[in-house]
């Protein structure tokens, strides 16, 4: 019996979903709990609706709706991702996973196939985090790895608490987070980063998501006068970032792995014939490797005081995030390499750059995800683009993979 | 004949001038042709008159007071500087030039001594060029290097002209500028930087001036994701910015007299998370040697391009200032030397750091300047200070150069 992806309505869904919240500039923004995802949300209920799933919405409005299987002794295999978005987003991040699970449902109403073992697809709240802090909030509940009396208290950016927010949206549910442990949980998602095209590949295995380390690194130095001061004399803390940022870079490429960002820089007095007093830096550092990345950090410290004895300057740092390193299941990344294979596909197995709901859910089950390319790799963006073909690609493994899963 | 400094009217008068203009904080403000630079000129036009001083005035305001010699067949000896601020400034950079050209004259009305060479104190106007570019602008003016009815046409940070301020302040002199060609030029200085203090000598010989080189380097890349964009696919402009920032370093620790400063520095989008697209730095380089001050330019040019290269960035830069170095006069340099080491006094040759008045006088006679220790090098600042002994030095060995140059 053939099971056939319907394309077309997966393809016509990213575009009706794309359009709510629409910015005038070409993108659109969707932030956590707004009347825009209130929107995206009754439009995914809509289409969960059309299918005869079951739908449930947690505590922290995350919505599942499931395709029952013919054995409810079995655990559930959940697909799942997020459509609440950044502002002035691109259309393809999270609501591709949610989507491309519909249509996996799709697909197996079609066939008039029930599986044995049930299938969610998930929708978890507020994954981006602009809104309101933390992102992969919903996830994260869903996990257990915080209190959702905790986070309904949180206080936006616009200072709405968040539980008033969402049960003005009508998405305040009664379903417990953590109630459906998964058999296994899957991931579809672009890939935001430039590696699959720049391989021509067409599938991304992601085997690993990085962990993540941010600092902000403050260097404080004198100021003097650029034209007086000998170069023996200085205590320049511009200098010092700038030793500093090289440095980073020499290690991240001695490493093999860590990545090494200075993305933002504060001179002062930060005139050009004053020799910068303080230097303020930000240092995000990432690693599939969570030793690596407590490595790199033991590093920098190192490297720090060598550079504050070097130039004479103070340096203190602050850590603003940690996020271990998540190495997904292997045998779950294994299934879906042997079935990407199957299908013909190039692949490709990598690791998850950003962080991504699938990280919370490896904590309570066997987790992994799978990559579709992003054009330049830009994300984040209305610019944000994947080829029709690359989509199809991606739904086409969801589908086999999920077909291995659950029957 | 003894003839002795009144030291006590010098130090009095320093105060005196100190508190006009003063600010909250404790500094002073007397920015060019602004009512509190009217007081300060009215003072000094009071303590000249007290003098008998023969007080002439010029088109762009610089104030000259001469006390005749015995040979108007001589050329006059020039003593100057500048009574004008910045903005919260010390009470010495300037005044102290001006007003120990006064108290030498004093010295020689008290001992009843009239020289054989006609002795002009100048106060020059609009130094520091903090209200109109460019700055040291009456002292250029005088020496003909740029045109006074240009100058006059400046329009001020406050939008006000030149020309009107002056007029209104009743400082717009009938006399031409350049019109005493000065035997030489002697101004006595405040260091501004830290050499003498660091070496515990009383006088520095002002042997030359450096050239100065401002640049603004633009430096664009491509912004991307900190978490998902290889090193070896990057291309950083904040990374390219610190590596030039240590190669410049590098570069100035090997000539042995270059100095190269990046004050200012400035990411977009300056996000952690992102890549930096670009980086705007300017970089102060400053030389005695002007052919090394070149080299150091072309070095410079050479590592934006390798640097370019090596990140896939782009790099291009723009002169803002270029000010030639200044050789002061071998002989009147050899002349305070001696006169230095028979007062007793210690002494350092030295190049001045920051520019000066002197570097324009240089153009139309002999020239040279006497500078006296900055307490931990600071200028610029209400916490500016010279003890009242290295300023009685300086005074000492200017009374005795000028006794040598006019007698």
């Amino acid at each position: 019996m053939t099971i056939a992806l319907d394309t077309a309505t997966l393809l016509a869904q990213l575009t009706q979903l794309g359009i709510i919240g629409h910015d005038v500039g070409g993108g659109r923004t969707r932030l956590a709990f707004s009347d825009a995802d209130k929107q995206g949300r009754d439009q995914l209920f809509a289409w969960m609706q059309e299918l005869s799933l079951d739908i449930k919405i947690d505590y922290i409005g995350n919505i599942f709706g499931t395709l029952a299987g013919s054995d409810p002794a079995l655990a559930p295999l959940m697909i799942g991702s997020h459509i609440d978005t950044v502002i002035n987003a691109g259309m393809y991040d999270g609501c591709y996973g949610v989507l491309a699970g519909l249509a996996v449902l799709r697909a197996l109403r079609q066939a008039g196939i029930v599986p044995r073992r049930s299938i969610v697809v998930a929708a978890f709240s507020n994954e981006e985090g602009v809104r309101y802090q933390p992102d992969m909030m919903g996830s994260l509940v869903y996990a257990g790895g915080i209190d959702v009396a905790q986070v309904l208290d949180v206080i936006g950016t616009d200072g709405t608490r968040l539980g008033a927010e969402l049960r003005r949206i009508g998405y305040a549910g009664d379903l417990p987070p953590g109630a459906m442990v998964p058999h296994a949980y899957l991931e579809l998602h672009i890939e935001q980063g430039p590696l699959l095209e720049a391989h021509a590949t067409q599938i991304g295995v992601v085997a690993d998501l990085q962990g993540i380390s941010w600092q902000q690194i403050t260097i404080t130095g004198v100021a003097n006068h650029a034209g007086t001061t000998p170069l023996a004399m200085r205590h320049d803390a511009g200098w010092a970032a700038a030793e500093l940022i090289t440095q980073v870079r020499r290690m991240a490429l001695a490493s093999g792995s860590t990545l090494a960002t200075v993305g933002s820089i504060q001179f002062s007095p930060n005139a050009i014939n004053v020799i910068p007093q303080t230097a303020i830096l930000t240092l995000d550092m990432r690693d599939p490797d969570d030793q690596k990345l407590s490595a790199a950090e033991a590093h920098v410290a190192a490297l720090l005081q060598t550079i504050a004895a070097q130039e004479g300057v103070t340096i203190r740092s602050q850590q603003l995030v940690r996020f271990p390193a998540v190495h997904f299941d292997d045998a779950l990344v294994a299934e879906i390499a042997q079935t990407t294979a199957a299908l013909g596909f190039s692949q490709r197995q990598m690791t998850s750059g950003a962080g991504h709901d699938a990280q919370m859910l490896a904590r309570i089950a066997p987790a992994a995800m799978i990559f579709v390319p992003s054009q330049a790799g830009i994300s984040h963006n209305p610019a944000e683009y994947t080829s029709d073909a690359d989509l199809i690609a991606g739904a086409t493994v969801l589908l086999a993979v999920v077909q291995r899963l659950s029957m």
